[in-house]
């Protein structure tokens, strides 16, 4: 994994994805106590930055494999995105989804084009389904975070912030990133070791699924007691990855814990303040911002926040109980 | 007013506008009929378009006028653009405002730095209290829409508009803008007449407020017999302007009216589709796009979404209605 591979991955990507722009509001850098620029991969296309390794991964295969096909395993955003990209790339996609998934995302992944198989959480193996569906047709596993194509186009935005950032003059800065698996997370922290050097990635977990954050104390990979569950879904997995893992570990600061209701006041005020939708997962690099001031230094914090994929109810509650 | 003038206005907002890009989705498209091309501005500062119109209006004084200071009256956008603008190029803003209009758009007035002057809508006259303290203090009034620099600066994003389907191939649309008293409609019109002359703008306005489409077919200034009130209070003025009608009525479409219903159901795809918060009235020309597709013609519709500050509550009570 190196900046050469990101570069790539931004040449392939170029014309399709949306290069999202810094956004800012004088009243969120009143509650933040320093500026924040904020990085909307919500506006991404299929309302997430999974867009960007899906289309790294799919457009780095050989004709020969797309033409016979990708699998993915997702009950989300990853879906969408490997969906988007396959449609747009004429390969065949079939993605694997637990069957209590929400209606929305299982249709939504097969307006895009994708054939949806549906397993039983309880009583069947999403892994040897795969493993069996991947032989027969021929697919090729696109992981969702341990795949360096996929780190690869998570890097692209990455990219972006060391030039939007820098055409602000703006070189040194703490960029706070949503993090699950440590794909996003891993793949901005390469492009900046190349093109911002003196901006430092802190990776921002929920409270009870701060993996990345203990291995990064450790420096070794800790895993969490729960897999599933929380406000926070989109952005969390077991443990980080034996790729993402590494470059995380040579690279970031230290990670950030954030409570759940937080991220909901974070969603409240970037409807208020930016005008952009955030899920909770995806506010939670905001919240951190907002409401841990004193663990972070410097006059000026960069956020990413990764996805916008949230339910109207979900939404609905954030705006009852912060949204006045 | 011509194309130079909104020239001049982009030269002046360069570095201090956001340039807003055109979203789409697939889904959006598939409702709508054709593809959806749709300009965010409440991604703008304030959350609305009129921040192009302060900058503009502002910029364009001599010094000594902008150390007197400026006036404006409002009960919303126009307020928050005009002090942002003061406040960034150090202008004392004193604005006007109802003293029923909602609290937290007076207090995210007075925090951008202006000074508020609160007015009692029943028994006072706002226009002798603006034109008493225009002259006691010399201040330079900022009308809302009737000022041929607030007009220019609207405009610039017509070029924006211009270039960014131009890059796209598409030289040929309809281009929908929520219309009040038509700063925003004219500017877009006089700008794509020069940049993208098959590009035809057509004014959006809430059934019960169709001034702009009834003067449009009666050549004439024509009134609505409200003034105030409803979901869409954003873009409701009870007439066009005496500069905005000319231009609208030499260069614009027919216009389309719209229900209020169909804006909440609009707010409800921009949040799952999009992921921005919009206004009802700043809903309205997508909503045009997405529930009147047999009233526009061509393969590809621009849709301007001018604004996005709403109440929490009625965002909820979109979501509630049209949000799964």
């Amino acid at each position: 994994m190196n900046i050469t591979m990101i570069e790539a991955a931004a040449d392939r990507l170029a014309g399709h994805v949306r290069h999202t722009p810094l956004l800012t509001s004088p009243f969120i850098d009143e509650i933040a106590g320093r500026r924040v620029l904020l990085k909307p991969e919500a506006l991404q296309h299929t309302g997430s930055f999974k867009f960007r390794g899906g289309w790294s991964a799919l457009s780095a295969l050989t004709e020969a494999e797309r033409r016979a096909g990708v699998l993915a395993f997702s009950s989300g955003n990853h879906a969408q995105g490997v969906a988007l990209a396959a449609q747009r790339l004429n390969t065949p996609a079939t993605i694997i989804m637990p069957g209590d998934a929400p209606k929305i995302k299982i249709d939504n992944t097969r307006a895009l084009g994708a054939e949806v198989i549906l397993y039983d959480r309880a009583h069947e193996d999403r892994d040897a389904l795969g493993a069996k569906l991947s032989e027969e047709r021929g697919l090729t596993l696109i992981k969702p975070f341990d795949n360096p194509e996929v780190i690869a186009g998570q890097g692209t935005a990455g990219l972006e912030i060391a030039a939007d950032a820098g055409a602000l003059g703006i070189t040194r800065a703490e960029v706070l990133v949503c993090c699950g698996g440590g794909g996003l997370t891993s793949g901005i922290a390469l492009a900046l070791e190349a093109r911002a050097p003196e901006m430092t990635v802190r990776p921002v977990e929920p409270e009870g699924y701060d993996d990345v954050a203990r291995s990064l104390r450790s420096h070794r990979i800790e895993c969490n007691e729960m897999s599933a569950g929380g406000l926070c879904d989109a952005i969390i997995t077991q443990r980080p990855g034996e790729i993402t893992f590494p470059i995380m570990d040579r690279l970031c600061g230290p990670g950030l814990v954030v409570a759940e209701e937080d991220c909901l006041r974070a969603m409240a005020v970037a409807f208020q303040r930016l005008k952009i939708v955030l899920e909770p997962g995806g506010a939670i690099a905001l919240a951190a911002a907002l409401y841990h001031p004193d663990q972070i230094s410097g006059d000026d914090v960069i956020v990413v926040a990764s996805g916008g994929n949230v339910d109207a109810g979900v939404f609905a509650l954030a705006l009852e109980r912060y949204g006045s």
